[in-house]
């Protein structure tokens, strides 16, 4: 769906675009964190700073759970002046339910952040992930950010997408160059996810960083949309989270002649985000807890673009649909059934749905197909669910991951 | 919350008023549905009839999926009527998503039992649950009806509520009398659950029967604040069946002066019902597939009861949480979290949240209670979560279940 041609793949994620630094630290927050110490990883990274050496333009997409991270209030603070230029991230700590000793734990974060880097504390945002309603150990922290400022590098995102990781069992990077106006753009990204993950950015967090330039605001009339195609369709269970932040940072470093709203140029570079956008979240529900397969559900024909999102995560989204797939077993009355709840509009009739280009229902009833082809079909790492609701337009995709017993078993010993 | 008081406890289920009879079949309907072999019971049970000796007052509430069995659409048909004597029910196969040929044999099962009782087909109301997508046996389903019918029996309840039965491991009835205007009546009911079950009504069947004579439409008027207070508020997954049904027939055989909707006897008969739905419902949670806990979730403070059954819903439904109850784990964080999601207004500063009565969170933030007696309480059979919101009067109830490793594993491998 995405236009992916003309596109060069880079490695270095959330620093392939130029002017973009990381470092990281182990600052022991997971082991100082009551309940964290028993998430993967101790000893490793657990803290990471991002900075640009220019002004950005900035925006973000946060969760809409109402119970929300102090990173995220703050975020929302400091957005509003849009002279953003670094972010701090902690794992293993979500500092939400954590009071009004919270919201000064996120500033200080901005603020010690800010000091090393010679900033205003507005210009730093904050992101953490990790056990709900426990303080942050904040002197571990201090630390950290020393560290993680000292090592500063532009070769430091994978690095960097490492040190976010919680239950993740693999960084996820992608980035890729583009050209615009004769210049070559670079758009590159890091995210982490597993676990509670929801259409609406369960615990999720996402950074895309990109060296064009833009005129101001131009991410904040993007994000939205892009969130939308991407980040927003991804489903590993049915939680939101309090943390979910998926933010956008444009530096110029580029050079390119700013980018500006309703032009082609403005296509062309939002694509390029959504292309990074899509890839992250395609390896954050591949990475699901307990995840052996990753589902992709592709809707089409919905009266709209908004019903054919909420058929495919319904699809993708649906225990049972997922339980089927870990099982190897083709029961495509589960997929008609959750397009059934989804709330699109949905006739029978005019519904056809296949599972990996073999059709299995058709006509208002089943097909009858080769059941030992699907049952293959559901047998690889990638299941592709296709569903035509035959009344529109509208196309969407959503991606999940199937339901393991490893999954219950990684959330019942996720210990508070 | 409802009135427990003045009832007397009955066995019986759906037979346990008087005028009321039911008789079963083992017809191979499992067995003959491709699919629905890998059920527990062959040769069991499979086919219930449920027969009133008089006209009933009826009403039924129906699964909101778009895609509807045919046995819903003709129920839905049947009532408007409201000359209803009798039902059948099949188990193993769902008769859902079978194009015009379920119609015309959703229809025949009526036609076929109102000929055995000497009924019109439309005084029939017609019920099933099992695999989608499959033709009904029907040379099978006649066989069992005339078997069903010549077994009527005023005692036949018990093994009605075992032949509607899937993957349920217990049947479930309750029945109970009061007295209305010094008159003895009796209400009681079965139903079948497990798997797929959510607010909705998923793939639940539940029936309700008593002897209480009413004015024709007090089961339609009540029908809703009924469900609302009991089947709508179980959540085993997330998925909701196009099966779900629930009916509601009263009789008449008591004696009693009917009943007139906005008396006393009124809502003493609504109470009656709704007590017996709410044990059913219970019964329905705590025997979710690979289930070993009860969970009750109990909101109060809310601004209104629609608000409340949101918020107990989202907590009793969460699979994080469901998952920490299944590890013994007290992550309160996971409850705050889901209902941060649940679309119900949230002050953090004025919520309280106890497990089995022991505060964990208050006034914003977690209140270190003793961690091992809250483990503890997580590893009764029914574990009680309180929140109180803090905003209003609206209260209500919510169950389901833990989240299991087996849950995966039954619905990896009901294969199709």
């Amino acid at each position: 769906m995405a236009v992916s041609t003309g596109y060069r793949t880079l490695s270095g994620g959330v620093t392939a675009a130029r002017g973009w630094q990381a470092g990281v630290a182990a600052c022991g927050i997971k082991a100082l964190t009551a309940g964290a110490a028993a998430l993967p990883g101790e000893g490793r990274q657990d803290l990471a700073v991002v900075a640009s050496d220019t002004v950005c333009d900035a925006a973000g997409a946060f969760t809409t759970n109402r119970v929300k991270s102090a990173s995220v209030v703050i975020d929302q603070l400091h957005l509003r002046q849009n002279r953003v230029r670094a972010l701090v991230v902690v794992s293993g700590n979500a500092n939400a339910c954590t009071g009004a000793q919270g919201f000064r734990d996120a500033l200080q974060m901005a603020k010690l952040t800010a000091d090393r880097l010679d900033l205003e504390p507005s210009q730093v945002l904050v992101g953490s992930t990790g056990v709900i309603g426990r303080p942050l150990p904040m002197e571990a922290v201090k630390r950290g950010i020393a560290i993680a400022c000292a090592g500063l590098d532009p070769e430091g995102g994978r690095a960097a997408a490492r040190a976010i990781m919680t239950t993740d069992t693999v960084p996820k990077t992608h980035a890729l160059e583009l050209e615009l106006d004769g210049v070559p753009v670079r758009v590159g990204g890091m995210a982490k996810g597993s676990g509670m993950i929801h259409p609406q950015l369960a615990t999720m967090l996402a950074y895309i960083t990109t060296d064009a330039a833009v005129t101001p605001g131009w991410c904040a009339s993007v994000i939205r949309r892009i969130a939308d195609r991407s980040f927003n369709q991804v489903t590993v269970d049915g939680d939101s989270s309090t943390n979910d932040t998926f933010l956008l940072l444009a530096n110029g470093a580029a050079g390119n002649p700013p980018v500006e709203p309703g032009t082609p140029a403005a296509e062309r570079l939002e694509e390029a985000v959504v292309q990074v956008a899509r890839e992250l979240a395609r390896a954050i529900a591949r990475d699901g807890e307990g995840a052996t397969r990753l589902i992709t559900v592709r809707v089409t024909g919905a009266p709209d673009a908004a019903q054919a999102r909420l058929a495919a995560r319904a699809v993708a989204g649906s225990n049972l649909v997922k339980a089927a797939v870990h099982g190897g077993d083709p029961n495509w009355g589960r997929i008609v059934c959750a397009l059934g709840y989804s709330g699109a509009e949905l006739t029978l009739d005019r519904l056809t749905v296949a599972v990996a280009g073999l059709t299995v229902f058709a006509l208002g009833t089943g097909q009858d197909p080769d059941l030992e082809a699907v049952r293959r079909a559901f047998e690889q790492p990638e299941i592709v669910i296709e569903a035509d609701l035959g009344s529109g337009e509208g196309a969407a995709e959503a991606w999940g991951c199937d339901l393991s017993e490893e999954y219950v078993h990684i959330n019942a010993e996720y210990t508070t």
